[in-house]
């Protein structure tokens, strides 16, 4: 007995693209083994969208469409231009939305009017764009209770490292004392690049930069705020907590020195830029800093881009988990599984 | 919206009353974060049973009464002997079996006939109980397809570790490549005892006896063969295999000696007892053997009595986790957590 599942991406950057590839790739399979038939009911961008809300689109032809540098409004025969997400959202009778706009941590626009737009149908949400959940994670968790649906959000979490399942799922019925993490792949890398190889803060952003593994613009990075971003997303989900960006004391990694890492690891430690979520009795606690780590820390041998976490909870001591392609096909991979696991729940 | 779940519990050693004790200390918390009213139906040892199918047993009662060293038998107004599982499960209408009897390992008995009894009923099956299940997978497994319920294996295949949601929640969508684990904790305490210490192994298996963690008979883990009854569990039930105890190449620590540590050490490794389950040409390979891995290795770090499991995928890359505690409350949380799950989900 399979399940028809019919999805609205909106969002055609690199994420939403390895998410199509995903579709075109393995719909067959996932019908098999999970008995969910994934069928694309619109493509969204800027320009407009490519809509089949009956039998959905071709997503192998669209994706080469996309590839080859052509609009997604004009895809043949189902190409529609100045069509917003908002109407696509309107005109289709899909049953989740996959929202990959760009983050916009201002006003979380346009993710969060196709987020809310979406509930108000009561669909299920998996996102990859953390702007909407983490400037209004208490008004669209609410408006998706009463909606009966789910807002999924492991892609804008951590992406392919498994932080929220974990916590709710591997670890239902204990209590969770306090999680710790790196979350966030390009700080580490730095970190890593100036313990291991002696190189000063500038040279290890530069070469981050060359690698694609940091941006341009690196202060979100940098400054910590990303990673306060996901620790506001796990506290929410995980902590019960309805919390923003601006109750996180975050600080970052610019003022770490090749100083400070010789020093740290003449004491048999090692810096890392940890965000911590702790109960404590004046409430929880959400924190970011760079932190010197024991050699035998679970965190202190994540090294590189790798991210991870580290849960403390009362019955099952403390668990950690690591790894998790970070690129937009491990992004992509994050948002594949979610919307299984939504559509295997609902 | 509560949904009643009513539990009957074969088996009241160690784990069967840790697992008491937290349905004692949460079911009212449970019933709050998850909307399950757990209820113990009956509780089954040996001599008889403790039977209140209607409004459930008095957990902290049942357990006090065999803290005093009374057997539930005797436990007052409830109690009646000479019940065996089979028949406790026939005689009440509980929705899950608990099942933490004694592993069986020649013939999977009395957990069998629990397990089967259990499933002819379309009761969900939760157990920490290892040997009905490694030998009897298949047959189970169809039993469990056919009655339209599942059988949850948490406790038994590495306990407060999670191996199999991870797998199968974590990482939906994902086509598993290979499983690398490190799944018994007392094979690591002794080699890493080797390894930290400088001890030879005898006197690392004695230390691990005085201090609880390996058996007076420690065969069956330091044989690899606890290693590898974990490790068909994995295959049959993340990579879709049928297979038993003797489909695994087995090799214990048994052999590892100070010089081959050293040896290890000096080429910058260190030796592990890694069980494998891989895809080759030729199909799965289930594969136990103490392995020499570089330093970096995800793996390299489990020290102690701690395990860990590393998952290759093909879109998500390599995730890896590690810790949980190994101990009747680690086993008796992991009962409680498939159980929560198996609840939510039916």
């Amino acid at each position: 007995m399979t399940k028809p599942v019919k999805i609205l991406l909106c969002g055609l950057g690199n994420v939403g693209r390895a998410f199509l590839e995903l579709l075109a790739q393995r719909s067959s399979s996932i019908e098999v083994r999970y008995g969910l038939k994934l069928q694309l009911s619109a493509a969204v961008d800027i320009g407009g969208a490519a809509i089949k809300d009956d039998e959905g689109l071709d997503t192998a032809r669209v994706l080469a469409h996309l590839v080859a540098g052509k609009r997604v409004e004009d895809f043949p025969d189902f190409g529609q231009p100045n069509i917003t997400g908002q109407q696509a959202i309107d005109m289709t009778g899909a049953h989740v939305l996959v929202e990959t706009t760009p983050t916009n941590l201002v006003d979380g626009e346009p993710g969060r009017t196709h987020i809310v737009t979406a509930l108000q149908q009561a669909m299920e949400v998996v996102s990859a764009n953390k702007g909407p959940i983490v400037l209004f994670y208490r008004e669209l968790h609410e408006l998706a209770r009463q909606q009966g649906v789910g807002i999924h959000i492991s892609a804008a979490t951590a992406a392919a490292l498994p932080t929220l399942d974990v916590g709710r799922v591997c670890l239902a019925g204990t209590e969770l004392l306090e999680a710790e993490g790196i979350l966030n792949g390009s700080t580490n890398f730095i970190l890593t690049r100036m313990q291991n190889d002696g190189w000063d803060y500038n040279e290890a952003l530069k070469e981050a930069q060359k690698l694609g593994i940091a941006e341009t613009n690196p202060s979100l990075d940098v400054e910590g705020r990303d990673t306060a971003n996901k620790l506001v997303l796990i506290a929410n989900r995980l902590f019960d907590a309805s919390l923003g960006p601006q109750d996180v004391q975050a600080q970052g990694i610019t003022g770490v020195t090749s100083e400070d890492i010789s020093a740290a690891a003449a004491d048999g430690k090692v810096i890392k830029l940890i965000g911590t979520v702790k109960r404590t009795d004046a409430g929880l606690q959400l924190n970011v800093a760079p932190k010197r780590l024991d050699k035998d820390h679970p965190l202190a041998a994540v090294a590189g881009s790798e991210k991870a976490i580290s849960y403390l909870t009362d019955t099952m001591d403390r668990i950690t988990v690591s790894g998790g392609r970070s690129s937009p096909v491990g992004a992509a991979a994050a948002l594949l599984k979610d919307l299984i696991n939504a559509g295997i729940e609902h």
